[in-house]
């Protein structure tokens, strides 16, 4: 049977909402069927019904009332777990009472409003004993999964130099008071938080470096800009990296480089070799070596590793895209439900996508890049506590 | 409702058939709910309840029961389409049974085993006044439609140059006697027809072409080869093509083009501007012109003309794939079994995909060219009659 | 010292004498000190001084009194050989008057006018004991020369498939009436022969396909258009190739694909692993395997061979473009002028440059190529006697 | 009459000597006639004779004798300009005596060994009315120039965000003390000054950065490293940078991003649009706008404007290297000589290509960059005083 899952926001005018629809269903393990998708009732039933086709009683007018009469169905027919994708300052309320109701959560990054929430929420999470999956979902495309494999066997040495981008231009212009729902709560500081661009995508590409690298960022030193006027929160940075152990880089985050679509990009450079890639042609990877030609591996290709090879349902040449990653990570969070829900204790279950911890160390990363940017670009240190 | 999908074919060791379920079901408008998916009754309901999750009394031993059990069920619970992933020679008899038993169809290219056999599928579909797709599943590329576009608007100009590739190599090897499933039947006469290559994904070119144009191909002259010993089908072609009206082109196809994954591709030269395309990055379209730089037209990007941007679910820069190109041509199925069951005569449905008549045209075409290579090489006229 | 070098064509307006004079003296043992670069003796004395550089009394009114002329000075003036870059109809004249009057030369593709002409022009060459070298100038890069040597030594196993382009846009429309010179002779049967398009640039794909392929073309099936209105010459072909010993391939040329620059590119298949290059891109050449991630070789870069070596000046990512491959042609044109002023027989001077062999037949494919043309595609075999 | 050229440094073992020579002859003005080569004196011969045909008694034991004995030749024989190849440390010095001793001067960067040396070159300059030309050869690049040009006309608005790199990885290894001599004396602070990478190839970026802007540099934040054991510059850094009137960015300079070729790629996006280039193929520049589809401008290319053809030689699609921009900085430099030369006032030559100036914000740059570096990252200004 398919697991059930729950929806909240994610209506009319959302783009994300569709997509964690489609990544959820990719793999006929999931099936949504309910939401509270926007806290206007008719909108939300509209929403439910049209974009989702729900039958409209699974349509609820806010979270609560769907935590509290989703617990009330029979088990064979209430919803598994919550998909959070309201805006960010919702995410610990919503998360929260999800957890404390019984289910299983799947939140959008970043993980809460604050860094504080994120901690609380961990302490939610391991008491609920309910599996949290975080969707920074770029990790699961294959050939990111195999550039981690390549430094975890240790193919390019002892890493030294990691540039890590997330380049967009859709910002540009001041789009949040010309009617774009999307910019309005991403540059508003009450629905964001202290961060704009640096906490929407850039913790996406801190996500990104360390999740490749399986290396800490130990210290930072933070250069955001606003470059629209009357804009209010960043939407533009550059930030120098000291991972823990030796290795240094930049992380760019922009939404104001013009003509740009979504080129989140990363690169590492270790003793014995390189590797290289970019979201917008994310079915290949560079890699590089002193001695001999770079080789270029493929998403299905010959060459590629079990990770990348779990993570790929195409054969080579056919492209997997955005929502074929996104999808690998509601693949997983699934598996580990059914582990879960078939007694396997919490702490044993395979839980092979961002956590909490991620989302905790997204949550400092953005304090910190805050932090030193308001103290003109002091370096400061990545703590999480 | 979401329309209900039975599919024959697909079972174990299948890659097409959960191609089939994943892009049917994308959109959230159809569900996979029963299956004939081998013919051997254990892995049928096997493959269906452990590949597609279905309950076994919707998994059937043939095609036959399925088509008749299903009849008998309810309207609200029966299927409302059949999706044929057979190989080749089961084509017509499932898809005719299928009509005759009510039901729409999707049915995978090449349509049928023959062309008569094509021309009295046309005939059967007629007769039974139901909507049929042929799953050309390129042509749901947002930039195949761009595209295609482009030359309808004039803005190349009369064309001149067509070339046409679909380039693979995975058959440089013979697999088919190393255990290959897929590379069985594909090189088997008696399940693949008269043509190897050609008919497999030469058909799919020819296809792109005249679909892209909106121009059809009048004369062809054929070299087809069979590189790989003892392989009793082509697995290499070269074909010179001459288009009614003008336009000249060339059409290659290979399965032994060694370490080539999946290079479909087209460029088209007219009067005024050129464009240039290939699946293995399907979301760029080069658009040339003589007297400015050439632009690169983006999936989701500004500037793509509607029926580009219906193709189209994500914003520019989130990488759509194969099987989002698979998927559109599955929503405009449904909108059209949709209309069909509102009461909407056959032929005001809204049949935006590739239908019997870009069946009966592939047939020809791989019959031309057989007999084309036959002779020689002489230039063959390509006739449906 | 310097070898001394006059010109016959080139003047004002050209673009090919000034390559030639470039490659000649990138690599330092060549100097351009005479010419007959114009028919119009002001012309050609102000190409010389002004474009070239000369004192004017080297710069002649025509070949002949240039042959005479230098013939007459002392040997340590005198210019060791002539490069000849007229229209096509002056190759076989001006080259066979060099050789008679003791000088070794270099020649503008294609060879001659005619096929009887090259054969002519061999019995020359053989009696008159002098170097010759025919600039099919792309053989040059180091990429191709890696692609050669790749095939050479069965790196790639016995090849099945050869896909060679050469396609440009320029003659999109009809350039030849609007007062360009490059396009009135190429447009010209009196000039360039009974080949345009397939003659000015067909030539070099055929030869880069016998050159990296060391195979000969044994059969060839034509199909040549003229698409520009009242266009005299073809202006576009596409030609089914069989090579001696079972590859197949293709050859498209054109000079109306709208917005194209100057494509050069092939591709080959083995049985074993795959290259592609193209020229737009010259310093990158793709490496393909069946079991392993494809490479990219690079200009400079490391596993490259020998061949590849010697062709190349700077160290990798120092991009080496058109006329450093053009220079690789007259440097070791110069090598092998030396070794026959040191007393070489002629028959053992290494001459690593494309000779009258490869222009006999270049001449032999223009023939065969129009021959099949206009016998609607008959496979011709493509024969030098 | 060729402009006559000497050259001090550039003996055998040496890369960028040969480089001079052929770049300097391209365009037929200018001829190299004599050289100091190496201060080991039969070394110098041979390398005169060997590398570059010189006659003998050209080829000199040190600078001082053949800047004492050229001032002594016949004003027809005597050389035009001294080309400085030389380790850093010696570029002044050199520099120096041949303004005293009358001639133009072309030197490779960085200027000198520290700012001081710059300033004061720079007044021994004016005082000699001579030409100084400093080698930043990719300012030679046509789609740098199209870039810049760009900017100039205000195409991009107001720049915000800058990306400049330049990338290497043939350092990743100890090789200076495995014999190379180029990691060498580029790793030793006695001849390559107080910064290594940052020095090296850190300049080129920064003046990359300040040439297609037109903009300066105020501040910037540094972060050096030294990756390679025992090794004594650095071989790595980020740097953040802010320029006049608001735009940010980042400078990467790198030897140890093991694989990675010699990439050099500037990126500037402003309020209306932005561009995007790399030199690993240096003939496209990728221009990007909101509200339409990427252009890519090419060398060569319709739509290019004139700065970008006054350095183009060729027709788009043959491309340009390392070598023909390396060319245009001498072809503009031997112009600026002859106007020099023909009575021009030196302050009314025109001189198209980077100079003194551009060597002391290049002197500025790197000892900000590791004075910031030394003090944690401290913002530094730029100051030339």
């Amino acid at each position: 049977m398919k697991l059930r899952m729950g929806m909240v926001g994610g209506g009319e005018g959302s783009f994300i909402g569709t997509v964690h629809r489609m990544a959820a269903e990719l793999d006929g393990t999931i099936q949504l069927v309910a939401g509270a998708f926007s806290s206007d009732e008719k909108r939300s039933i509209r929403s439910g019904t049209e974009m989702y086709g729900l039958v409209p009683n699974r349509c609820y007018n806010n979270y609560k009332e769907m935590l509290l009469r989703e617990s009330q169905l029979p088990a064979d027919q209430r919803i598994d777990f919550v998909t959070v994708v309201t805006p960010n300052h919702l995410h610990h309320p919503v998360a929260v009472l999800a957890l404390e109701s019984g289910f299983h959560v799947v939140c959008d990054k970043p993980a809460t409003f604050t860094l504080p929430e994120a901690l609380d929420l961990k302490v939610r999470i391991d008491q609920a004993e309910r599996i949290f999956a975080l969707t920074h979902n770029y990790t699961g495309y294959p050939m990111i999964r195999e550039a981690r494999h390549l430094v975890q066997i240790g193919a390019l040495g002892k890493l030294r130099r990691i540039n890590v981008e997330y380049i967009q231009g859709w910002l540009a212009d001041r789009l949040e008071v010309l009617g774009n729902k999307q910019a309005e709560w991403r540059t508003d500081p009450s629905r964001s938080g202290t961060a704009g661009c640096i906490g929407d995508i850039g913790t996406h590409a801190f996500q990104l470096a360390e999740f490749t690298t399986n290396q800490k960022v130990e210290w930072l030193s933070s250069d955001l800009s606003t470059f629209v006027p009357a804009r209010r929160l960043d939407d533009d940075g550059n930030i120098l990296l000291r991972f823990e152990g030796g290795p240094k880089g930049v992380l760019c985050a922009s939404q104001i480089a013009v003509g740009v679509e979504n080129n989140l990009s990363i690169r590492l450079y270790g003793e014995l070799g390189g590797v290289e890639w970019s979201q917008l042609e994310p079915n290949s990877l560079v890699v590089r070596w002193n001695d001999r030609p770079f080789e270029v591996r493929r998403t299905g290709g010959p060459g590629v590793h079990e990770p990348a090879v779990e993570a790929t349902r195409l054969p080579a040449g056919h492209p997997e895209g955005f929502l074929e990653a996104f999808a690998v990570l509601y693949k997983n969070f699934a598996r580990a439900v059914r582990q879960c829900a078939s007694g396997t204790a919490i702490g044993n279950c395979e839980q092979d996508f961002p956590t909490i911890e991620d989302g905790i160390r997204g949550m400092a990363f953005i304090e910190a890049a805050v932090a030193s940017s308001q103290q003109n670009s002091k370096w400061t240190k990545l703590t999480t506590e």
